[in-house]
């Protein structure tokens, strides 16, 4: 029996946190490379890389990390793809592909697709998975398992290497679809962006909160100690503080690079809020209770798509 | 050996949804009480406890329930706290001990407090543990363990009716602390009423663009199929429609009569919601990341607190 062949001879990853640890990790165990050769910005990253093994280089300048590559992940933040590009493009092999993991599709492609070279291959993807966790200590192979990747290739694009890289996440346990950049962009805005950016905000408003509360209790005769706020926060608000310690600086440019969208979404969700606050004001119980009734339906259809199969059973990784 | 005496000779649960149904299991597995009495508006309730076999009789009228009670459990909506106290009150035992579950105090104290003779002693309390489930199936002896309960007695309260119902709480796993109602509604509306009142919001915004986005799919070259809200919901949503599925009839109330307080914490979110949206709309990128940090470092303070043991070490119970 022939041993197989690796569906890439060598990766080349921009970017050794969460992301590209994890995509290392996924590659070295289900074989699908020969070799890995990593790019951080910062020596500690690199140092921890190659300290863990889930890289055989690391380098510095992004250009020595894709010369013999073919496949190229770019998986630093979105902010960056541009410059990083323009650093690679001259060193990228002829037939390589370059793929990302950036979740804004747009503005990816409008900042890396004019700077790569004819004979290159973009396949802009977005592997829809993650932790509120970053570095490279944070990656673990099962990230991907059972989850939805999204690749928004251009209709020029060549079929062969969009194959390809829809076979790497099938490998890592994905269900890969094909789908329009700004469908994508619409989509996460709605089931990603607009959430993150409404659990950073009640997080901040909370933590300025906490400490008017703890001044306030100063002068109160009951026996409260200080951290209410945390104390008490298995009311619901934790689950938001773990939404809101994802990485600042990721978050702060897919909200830069997906701006049209998260403020159209922005704009649908102040409206409704004014209306239920509105209702809450005016004691309109009908009005509460017929969207909380809606709100508890939609759940019970999340559920139902769920058991029937047509999407992930795992939760979000909660490794705290 | 002497047999221990129990902590209740009878209990009356008023409202055998999660909370009393919870309520009656602990009691029984901890033989805290020798009998229960439980009472609910709908027969087919009525049944399921009588057939689960958490309660000793059921009882259509509250006031038979409580006749022979020395401690009754108000387990209904708050919504509903005033009726049934009016309807008790002539069959509540001299000494009896009425307390509560309700998630908002000031207004369960103007509600129950004027209805009740003297000699009951009245001792508002509220155990912040739940689910996202409702009814008598949903209920389970385990519900307050490692969470907080918290008793908000007015200043002339019998302290041996207060140490009665801190001893229940303890027993049920729970570390309970004294309150000032005001404050307690207070620091709820943070960490519960208002991360309610935003799941509730963004989950109905939500529903109502899937159909929208639907629509636009039915237009679009790409292989889109339906549900994709749901299908990317890992992104984020799905932990927002978790809350989002609560009980609306229960949260209707909580609103409604925490009004002032909600709304003050939801001025405060909308204010802090609104400069997000212009930062976003003015490509402010350090007004983001300094954001993002902050929340991410309160996240990390809540963490740290729980590993020193201040507060419960487990998350919220998530049974689909």
């Amino acid at each position: 029996m022939n041993e197989e062949t690796s569906l890439f001879q060598q990766i080349a990853l921009i970017g050794l946190g969460l992301q590209g640890s994890s995509i290392a990790r996924v590659a070295k165990r289900e074989k699908l490379t020969d070799r890995i050769a990593g790019c951080a910005r910062t020596k500690s990253t690199r140092d921890k890389a190659l300290e863990l093994g889930f890289v055989d280089s690391v380098h510095e300048n992004p250009a020595d990390a894709v010369s013999d590559a073919d496949v190229v992940f770019l998986c630093s933040h979105i902010g960056s793809y541009g410059a990083i590009t323009e650093a690679i493009a001259p060193a990228l092999k002829k037939g390589a592909i370059v793929t990302d993991v950036g979740s804004v599709k747009r503005a990816v492609i409008r900042d890396v697709a004019p700077h790569l070279p004819d004979g290159v291959h973009f396949v802009p993807g977005h592997p829809v998975a993650g932790t509120e966790h970053s570095g490279p200590e944070s990656g673990f192979a099962d990230l991907f398992v059972g989850r939805h990747c999204v690749l928004t290739p251009q209709p020029d694009c060549n079929p062969d290497a969009v194959e390809k890289i829809r076979q790497f996440w099938q490998h890592a346990g994905m269900e890969v679809e094909i789908m329009d950049a700004d469908h994508h962009d619409r989509v996460l805005a709605v089931t990603s962006h607009l959430p993150h950016l409404i659990a950073y905000t009640i997080v901040g408003t909370v933590s300025d909160l906490e400490e008017q509360l703890e001044r306030e209790t100063a002068d109160d005769k009951t026996s409260i100690k200080t951290n209410e706020v945390a104390r008490y926060s298995a009311g619901g608000f934790r689950d938001f503080t773990r939404i809101a310690a994802s990485d600042p600086e990721m978050w702060r440019d897919v909200f830069l690079n997906n701006r049209d969208a998260v403020l159209e979404m922005l704009g649908r969700f102040s409206e409704d809020l004014a209306a239920l606050q509105r209702a809450i004001r005016w004691g309109e119980a009908e009005t509460l209770e017929s969207l909380f009734r809606r709100t508890r339906e939609f759940r019970r259809g999340i559920i139902e798509m769920r058991q029937a199969g047509t999407f992930s059973t795992t939760e979000p990784n909660e490794k705290e």
